[in-house]
C-alpha cells in the first residue's frame, strides 16, 4: 500500500488507482488516518483527471461499505427504489413508493432533505404532524416486510463516508463530477438492500445536469456502476425546466402527492408518477410489459389500496394518518400574496430554478445543510406553460407567515414567468431511457 | 468578492484569479474563513491548472504580506540575499554570506532547515556550540548593519502563510508545482528588506529539478516574478548530480565551509562560491564586472576579512566562535566504518540522491519537519567522479554514533559509487545564467 500522498499523485498525474488502493483511501479517510485537507486534494484531482468505470465502481463499494448494508433477506420479491437527481416541485417519491408497494413490489426508500434549489423527500413527509424519518434500520427492515415499503432518511449507519465526503465537496467546489456523483448516490442506494433501481435523471433549468448530454453521461454511468454492482438500473432523463405540478414547499407538495393517491392531482405529476412506477414495476418482475404495468398501478389508484399503504406507513411512522385521507388538513401559513400578470399573452416559460430559489428565500428550503425549514411557506402555481393569461390574472400566490416576508421575492417569481403573444407547445416529460446491458 | 468555493471553482475551470481575490483567498486562509481542506482543493487545482504570471506575483505579495515585512533603511548599501533549491553537501551559504558581506555588500539571510535528502544551513551552523539562530527582526536588522550580514531562521512574523500553504503541499502532493515554489520561495526572500537577490537553481540526481528544462522553467519564473516585485534578480543553474564537496552532514559541512574561508577546502566548493559570490557583488554594485568582483573575493578570503566577518557573525549570534578559526573543532562521531571499492577502475558517478538519502537514515537530515538531527554524524567521501581506484581504497567513510549504525545504510553508499573501465569527464558547474530583463 502507497502513502496517501503518493496516492493523491498518482490520480494528480491521470494513472489509475487500484481497487485495493481506493478502498485503502475510504478506509484510512473513515478511521481519520487520511486528513480532510488530503481527501480535498484527492477530490479536486479527481474532478480534472476523472475515474474510469472500475474506479467509480470501486469507489461506490468502499464508500458503501464504510457503513451497515441491509440485505433484507426477510423482505420477500425483488426489492426496488427509485432516485431522482432533484428538481423543482419534484414530490413523486411520495405517492410513488406506497403506490409500487401496493402493485407488490417491496419498497425500501432513504431519502435526502433539500439543499440548494431543490428540495429533499423528508422535508415534504415531515409535513405531516408527527412523522418520523429516523428510524433504525433494524425498524426499517421490518416495516418494508410488513407494509411493503418505509421512507427514512440516511442513518449514520449507511455510507458515513459519503456523507462526510458529499460535506467536503459542497465547500470545496468538487459537487459537479460525475464519478463522484455516481458513487454518492449508489453507495447510498446499495446500501437498503434493493436489488433494482430506477434513476429518475432530471435536465434543464431547474436540474443540476442542464443539458441532455450532461445528464445522459451521468445516466450512462449510474446504470453501468450499478450493473456492475449485480442490480438491474433503468435510468429516465426527464425536463425540469419549469417545477413538477402546483406547488413549491413542503406540507403543499406532501398535499398534491397525496392527492395522485386519490386519483386527482396535477397531470404532469400524474404522468411522473406512472412513468417511473412502470419502470419499477418491470425490474420488480410483478408485469410482463408497460402496458401491464400501466394497468396495474391505475387498479391500484383507483382500489383505493394505494392510499391504503400510504395510511398505514404514515401510521407506522408515527405520522398523522388522517392528512392520507384529507390532505387539505396540510396547511400553509394565512397570509397569501398574489403575483399577477402585467400583461396579456401566453405562459411561454416557467423557470423552475429561480423558484426554487425564490421557495428558499422564503424559508422552504436550506442554503446549508445545518438549516431548517418552515414546512407552511410555499409558492402555489395557477398557470402553468401554455396558459392564456390576461393583465391581472393570478399567475402564483406566496404563502407566507407575514405578507411583508413576501417583498424580497416577488419581482423573482414574477421575472419567472415569460409571458409572449405566441403560445409555444411543451416537449415531452421523458426525453431518453438507459437500461442495464 | 466572491465566496471561497467560486474562487476555487474559478481556477478548478481553467479561469485567472484577480490580484484583489488572490489576496482574499490568503487573507481569508490566514484568519481562518478559508479552511485548510479548501486550500487544499485550490492548491491541487493551481497545480493541474498553473497560475499566470500576475497570478503568481499577487500570491506572493500576498503570502509576503501575510506577515512582518522588513525593509532595513538603517542599513546603507543594495542589500543581496542568495536562495538555492537545495541539493546535497550545498554548504556554500555558510562561507558567502560573510564573504560578500566582507566585500561592502550587506546580506541578511534567512534560511531553512533540511528536509527529505537535502540539507539545512540552520542545521549545518547550529553544529556551532551554542548559536542561536532564532532572534528577533530587530535583533537580525542591528546585526546586517553593524557586522554586515546575520543568519537566522524563518520567524514566526516572516510569512507566516507561506509556512502553512507549504506544510499542506507537503501532505497533499502539491511541492512540485513551480507558481507554488516561486510564491513560497519569494515570500520569505522578499520579507528580508533585500533589494537582490542570486538564486542558485540546482539542476540534477540530487536536485528537486531533474532536468535542464524544468530549472531553467523554474528560474525564468523566480527571476521573472522577483523582477516585477522591483528587485533584482539574477540565477545561476547548476549541476547536482554528485554532492557538493567532500562532506554529506552538518559538523563536517560547516567545517567544509569554514576552510574556504580560510583559503583551503574543495575546489567544487570554491568554485560554486566564487561564482554566487562574484553575482551578488555585481547585483550590490560595488564592482563593475566580473574580473573585478573575482579579485574583490579573493582579496577578502586572503586578506582574511571573510574569516574575520564570519568570527564577528558567530560571537554575535552567541556561538562558539573559536571555531571558525580551528574548524577542526568541530567533531564528528568517533565510530567509522570505511565504504570500499569492490574493482578496479574510475568512479564515473557518485548518486547525490542516494547519498543524501543515505545520511538522512543515519539521522543527519529530516523525513519529517519535526525530526531532529544529530549533528555529528555523517558521510566523508575520499573520491569523486574522475578519481581513478582500485579494488579494496576507501571511497567513503561513515561518521557514526556506532559502527553497527551503519549497516542499514552501507550497501546504499557503496552502490551510489559508479565505476567503469574507463574515465569520463564531468560536466561545467554552472549550465545558464537567467537575469531581470
Amino acid at each position: 500500500m502507497h502513502s496517501f500522498v503518493e496516492l493523491i499523485a498518482r490520480k494528480r498525474d491521470g494513472l489509475p488507482l487500484g481497487s485495493s488502493e481506493i478502498r485503502g483511501i475510504i478506509e484510512g479517510f473513515s478511521s481519520g488516518a487520511m486528513a480532510d485537507y488530503q481527501m480535498s486534494a484527492l477530490l479536486m484531482a479527481i474532478y480534472l483527471r476523472g475515474l474510469s468505470e472500475d474506479e467509480t465502481v470501486a469507489l461506490t463499494f468502499a464508500m458503501l461499505h464504510s457503513g451497515k448494508v441491509l440485505s433484507l433477506p426477510e423482505v420477500p420479491g425483488v426489492k426496488v427504489d427509485k432516485h431522482s437527481t432533484g428538481g423543482v416541485g419534484d414530490k413523486i417519491s411520495i405517492c410513488l413508493a406506497p403506490l409500487v408497494a401496493a402493485c407488490g413490489v417491496p419498497v425500501p426508500m432513504v431519502s435526502g432533505r433539500g439543499l440548494g434549489h431543490t428540495g429533499g423527500t423528508l422535508d415534504k413527509l415531515e409535513a405531516i404532524p408527527g412523522f418520523q424519518t429516523s428510524l433504525s434500520t433494524e425498524e426499517f427492515a421490518r416495516l418494508v416486510k410488513e407494509l411493503g415499503t418505509c421512507m427514512i432518511g440516511q442513518t449514520k449507519d449507511i455510507a458515513p463516508a459519503d456523507k462526510r465526503i458529499y460535506a467536503l465537496r459542497d465547500v470545496t467546489a468538487t459537487v459537479e463530477c460525475i464519478p463522484l456523483i455516481v458513487a454518492s448516490i449508489l453507495s447510498k442506494k446499495l446500501a437498503e438492500g434493493i436489488d433494482g433501481l430506477v434513476l429518475d435523471v432530471k435536465v434543464g433549468r431547474g436540474a443540476f445536469m442542464k443539458n441532455v448530454e450532461a445528464a445522459r453521461n451521468l445516466a450512462t454511468a449510474l446504470v453501468r456502476v450499478g450493473t456492475s454492482a449485480g442490480k438491474k438500473v433503468t435510468a429516465v432523463l426527464t425536463r425540469m425546466d419549469t417545477p413538477l405540478g402546483l406547488t413549491i414547499g413542503n406540507a403543499n407538495e406532501t398535499r398534491e402527492a397525496l392527492e395522485i393517491l386519490h386519483g386527482k392531482g396535477p397531470a404532469d405529476v400524474l404522468a411522473c408518477t406512472m412513468l417511473l412506477g412502470k419502470e419499477m414495476l418491470m425490474l420488480g418482475g410483478v408485469v410482463a410489459n408497460e402496458a401491464e404495468a400501466t394497468k396495474k398501478l391505475e387498479a391500484a389508484i383507483s382500489s383505493g389500496r394505494a392510499l391504503e399503504t400510504m395510511a398505514r406507513m404514515v401510521a407506522a411512522q408515527k405520522g398523522d394518518a388522517r392528512v392520507v385521507a384529507d390532505p387539505s388538513l396540510l396547511r400553509m401559513h394565512s397570509a397569501e400574496v398574489s403575483i399577477t400578470a402585467t400583461r396579456d399573452g401566453f405562459v411561454t416559460a416557467l423557470d423552475a430554478l429561480e423558484l426554487g430559489l425564490s421557495g428558499v428565500a422564503m424559508g422552504a428550503g436550506r442554503n446549508r445543510a445545518e438549516d431548517s425549514v418552515d414546512h407552511a411557506v410555499g409558492i402555489e402555481l395557477h398557470q402553468k406553460v401554455g396558459a392564456q393569461v390576461r393583465c391581472g390574472d393570478t399567475l402564483a400566490v406566496l404563502q407566507l407567515r407575514k405578507a411583508s416576508d413576501a417583498d424580497k421575492v416577488k419581482e423573482r417569481v414574477l421575472a419567472a414567468f415569460t409571458i409572449a403573444d405566441e403560445a409555444v407547445a411543451e416537449g415531452p416529460l421523458a426525453l431518453e431511457r438507459i437500461v442495464s446491458r
